[in-house]
């Protein structure tokens, strides 16, 4: 894909999953819609009859969806027709330079890895989540669900691929990558930690990778570290409590606002600045996740996904076309 | 323990590490003050001359201590004099009936199990720490720390106890236990996870747990569940987040506050609505974690703690013993 994605000709469609999500179809139509008025080139993969009025968007036709809480395995063997393997198909057959997904994560993620294959060389994919730093640059969270047990090889690699990926989302040149842990200590940290750490500290990750040791789960949101490599078990934990606790932040201080007629007052003078703030934090803004590792570009985005994110994940996506990420995490496994 | 605690006579005195903490030993020594002004009995453990003036508290005398950032295993292994093993020894001996420190995690836990031992039936010790949730009650997070990699038949006996635990600290009469995965479904989840998930759904724990299915990270700070069960690595990673993600929330609350003339005004309006929740929110409301599964109490007070903490953590102790906290465990254990 690679090759293709950094040569020159016609812009091949970003294909969009129009029956992902929880607000599928028509907040994932409306973004996509949004992503091609300013200029993006997008196609829709799903049923003509079942995602409303299009717009004019070119579509791919498929006439099966898996359900979100469909057992992935099972609904990508006994649905060949589904939107997402056909979206993935489209990616690995050149009628699309990516594909974007609010759909059912395990779902996605074996559509992109049966139908595209590996980056040659990778051991196994990984998913790398932005997570807002307000002030600053995200951090990128690497693995944050795809692979619930790794090995300490593996980890080095996500490594390298989160080090790439944060070089070509984010423009940092030289990404400082952590491992977390329970300590900053070499020696803290359960064995699959100590052992990657003594692979990263070893330079086994390779000259490009600014390993500067453990980080601990307070660094997450810090602008201390640019990535955070994990297992995808400790990822997903950490992913969904910065979540719970966010929302939970959220709830406390507009339930303050409502205390009374003066608290009321008072919220109204500060929402115009927070609002910016909330932005700045909402993980729609970083439009999804990427699957790192997988011959194509896959965004998964977050099962909520409003058109805007739906709108961020096409540009994330035809940005990592046109920036060949592909071929960056292809030279960052082979160091 | 379990016997004496509960038993009549003198009320035996909660032995408080004078010199742990990163406010050693002023604000241990303040907290342990508050407490025995409000009728707790309670002994100061640490080098005579290093921890200011005492006000009449008692003094069990302990020429060394286990540095914050000290090597834990060494620590305990060289200073036989420190105030962390010392304190530990008077809960053995009968001359304290529990202990509170605020100063280097590993050591205290190593000081308590060897020198009160565990109870009979417990595998390992845990650390049991409540998390604050806004209008409710905590929910105790278990283990969060002491065990970096667990077997499945660990994690049934952190349910146990961490029922128990919660039973006793919070009132509740059937805690609902939780297994920390990343989904609901019992095939989410690492190998542990699965193993453990059907070791509780089989009833392994015993008729008096309550267990409810996986939860995940989103959950610990919500209503939706009393106990949540997981390794000690995770669970360490969990808390260390939850600590950075409310700290980020409340800067950034507090940044905008502080925007123009405008938004300090209405700040001021909402302080006094925020303060309350900023207290039950604060982990020293709570006066710290305690380790579960050791034949005695002991309290782990944040290496941050102040007077505060350490005053609700003498509570905490002194109403862990009078409720035969110790007793509790052992029976659940023994389900």
């Amino acid at each position: 894909m690679s090759g293709q994605a950094s040569s020159a000709g016609p812009v091949l469609p970003v294909a969009v999953d129009a029956m992902g999500g929880d607000k599928a179809p028509k907040e994932i139509v409306a973004g996509a819609l949004r992503a091609a008025e300013e200029g993006f080139a997008v196609v829709l993969v799903g049923h003509p009859d079942r995602m409303g009025d299009t717009g004019g968007l070119p579509v791919i036709a498929a006439s099966e969806v898996i359900e979100m809480d469909e057992d992935a395995g099972r609904g990508v063997r006994t649905k060949k027709d589904a939107s997402l393997l056909r979206a993935a198909e489209a990616v690995r057959d050149g009628k699309a330079s990516s594909m974007v997904s609010a759909g059912n994560t395990g779902a996605t993620m074996a559509s992109a890895l049966f139908r595209m294959g590996r980056i040659r060389g990778v051991s196994r994919p990984a998913i790398a989540t932005p997570i807002p730093v307000l002030g600053s640059i995200p951090t990128v969270l690497i693995d944050a669900g795809a692979n619930a047990e790794c090995t300490a090889g593996w980890l080095v690699q996500f490594a390298q691929m989160g080090s790439a990926f944060a070089t070509q989302r984010f423009g940092i040149a030289k990404p400082r990558v952590g491992l977390l842990s329970i300590g900053e200590e070499e020696s803290k940290g359960s064995p699959l930690v100590k052992e990657a750490h003594a692979l990263l500290a070893a330079g086994e990750a390779g000259p490009d990778v600014n390993f500067v040791g453990n980080v601990e789960g307070r660094d997450v949101m810090s602008d201390r570290i640019d990535v955070v490599v994990t297992d995808g078990f400790t990822g997903n934990v950490v992913l969904k409590t910065l979540e719970g606790s966010m929302n939970f932040a959220m709830s406390a201080v507009l339930g303050a606002f409502g205390t009374n007629e003066d608290t009321r007052r008072a919220g109204e003078v500060l929402l115009p600045v927070l609002l910016p703030m909330a932005t700045e934090l909402d993980p729609e803004t970083y439009g999804g996740a990427v699957l790192l590792g997988v011959d194509g570009i896959c965004v998964i985005s977050h099962g909520s996904s409003s058109s805007t994110a739906i709108h961020n994940a096409v540009k994330v996506a035809a940005a990592a076309v046109s920036e060949d990420l592909v071929g960056r995490l292809a030279s960052a496994v082979a160091a």
